[in-house]
């Protein structure tokens, strides 16, 4: 009997999953649990595909070229994925890896990456981000699997009628517009309309874009502390605050 | 006449800063101002020390083996640091290295790390964490350095009588305890008095931990959400949070 524990290596896979089934491993996840893990036949994984909740699996076939894995009873049903839009000017590399996973952990729904004036990333490798979200979301224990739109520049990106946009504008001082709580607590009225979080780029916002942004029909325009935040803080520190305020940190009574 | 925007270096030095000076940069800031930067006599930078503001000056003396700094004008007065506490369970290198820049872009004035029962780190270098904190400052535009104190285990951390322990328990359900916000705000009668936010290891406290924890005089406990964060995404969330209700993020009026 394979031991589960928060160490249990947490595997996406796109096959249905089903108590019973087996599941083909591709080479990069045999590679890793069998070269990095140092696992085998009988070692415990738990399995998720987005769609059927997470289940307790064991390693089989050891002899194969690649690893499968025999699925068990499951863990978790499948929960009902927010519906929060993180809207962002791509970074480089590094930091954007890693607003991406910030990104997955608080919980978005879709990463949608807009160009604006100021945004200094015009190629964005799209797969790399993809498997990003999916290695952030095996880590944090995360059952619904984020969508990645493709680029649009900022202008033409327009969210649906109802959606709440949460304007993060670094320009934007605290003392003009008050603090992010009040401005998040005057459109609670809206709560359960869903959300877009928007961050700009390193260097903000065009004073043409802040124009066109506020006139969207549903915007509340948020600041971010008195110091400047690097665009992957912005990120976390923005998902807080509407997932606290209007997401679902608020608990199942909301 | 040097020009001065976001980009413009940002160094810290040690020595007191006042119009007319020259202050000497060590060989560490010389090497990246002249071989990744390539500035040189004449180029534009920002000083601070933590106590006199923040100043314009331009590099000096191109021909020495290290640069100096002729200083010009000052640009900010120095702000009173917040008085916010970050305790924390160290991390391993990088994660810690991530974890000490987003306490110091939120506003931290000292990092206090605590050794707690499932903490994996006990080795700590403290002049790591000072060399990171000062980077973080430079870069974030924080005028106000945060101290690094020394390691202590987390039973012998006791903060002055007045202030309020924020404690942050990743096995705390929402559905138990309540919202952030809602915790925190019934803390509020408390505005004003010194916080100290408290994050654990990974795998969370230990029983009688928590247990102890909840015994002090001054605390309010609060669940990060209802998904797994890594310890400097919680890092980030709480502070965030600790900042928006009761620190400097609620504006000069409070």
């Amino acid at each position: 009997m394979p031991r589960y524990d928060f160490r249990t290596p947490r595997l996406f896979v796109d096959a249905p999953l089903a108590a019973g089934g087996e599941v083909a491993l591709d080479r990069n996840q045999t590679n890793y649990l069998r070269n990095v893990l140092r696992l085998g036949q009988g070692d415990a994984v738990l399995l998720f595909n987005g769609r059927d909740g997470e289940w307790q699996a064991s390693l089989a076939s050891a002899q194969k070229r690649t690893l499968s894995a025999a699925i068990g009873t499951r863990l978790r049903a499948q929960s009902r994925p927010a519906d929060l839009h993180f809207v962002f000017a791509p970074l480089k590399h590094a930091r954007l890896d890693y607003m991406v996973q910030k990104a997955v952990e608080m919980g978005a729904s879709l990463l949608q990456p807009v160009i604006t004036r100021h945004t200094q990333v015009t190629r964005i490798n799209l797969d790399r981000m993809r498997a990003n979200v999916i290695e952030a979301a095996e880590q944090c224990g995360i059952l619904a699997v984020p969508r990645v739109a493709d680029p649009l520049p900022l202008e033409r990106w327009v969210p649906e009628p109802d959606r709440l946009l949460v304007f993060c504008d670094e320009s934007a001082d605290v003392a003009d517009i008050g603090d992010p709580i009040a401005g998040l607590a005057s459109a609670r009225s809206r709560v359960g309309a869903p959300i877009a979080v928007l961050i700009g780029p390193e260097g903000g916002f065009a004073e043409d874009e802040r124009v066109a942004l506020l006139k969207r029909p549903k915007v509340v325009r948020i600041a971010l502390g008195p110091r400047i935040l690097r665009a992957d803080t912005a990120a976390v520190a923005a998902l807080v605050l509407a997932q606290a305020l209007l997401g679902d940190w608020r608990g199942p009574t909301g």
